[in-house]
């Protein structure tokens, strides 16, 4: 289930520091700790899955909790109103740069099209 | 459940043409009518869901649709060894151009940071 030297696991585990804003027993979430936007949060699932291309149809009640957790999120954040953007990097052209799924959730700011 | 006005509903039901990708009970998917990627897919629901911050745990089933059908299109159009990006918009700041949710799949391409 856990990768020892997955830095996503090891936050999740609570080796290494973060500022938590959501936990429960699915997922946690956390502040970027190089946020591009004035709120930039990510969702992480407990359970190491590489990225989005390894979940299946029975992930649907963690999706559930992610999305139900973001909108909640995007409410206390004041963000909702004006809008914000949910994003998920793949594999390199994607982005990614931790290989444990996770969602960034980020508002405050407008965003240009495309997304990167 | 389904809005008249709604561009992506009248899609859904055929009224309005589109690229048609994928098609199921719960989702359809099509290509975006102005692509910004090699690969630029619209995942929609069949469902008038406003936009990402109206969903709520008990849309885990269609969520898990969602990604698991996302993942099954980047497979066949072979994005992805190199790497992608799963992009939803919320509103003005967020880019959402059509008030019914959808999620964009975008590879074939390198994707910058900040995404927007």
């Amino acid at each position: 289930m856990n990768a020892p030297d997955c830095l996503f696991c090891r936050i999740v585990a609570g080796e290494v520091p973060s500022t938590r804003v959501h936990d429960d027993d699915l997922i946690i979430a956390i502040r970027d700790i190089a946020p591009r936007a004035p709120t930039h949060i990510l969702l992480i699932p407990r359970q190491h899955i590489p990225s989005a291309v390894d979940l299946v149809e029975a992930d649907g009640p963690l999706l559930g909790r992610i999305f139900a957790v973001a909108a909640d999120l995007a409410r206390s954040e004041g963000i909702v109103d004006a809008g914000y953007r949910v994003v998920s990097n793949v594999g390199r052209w994607g982005g990614q740069s931790v290989d444990h799924l996770h969602i960034h959730l980020m508002g405050g700011r407008s965003f240009e099209w495309p997304p990167g």
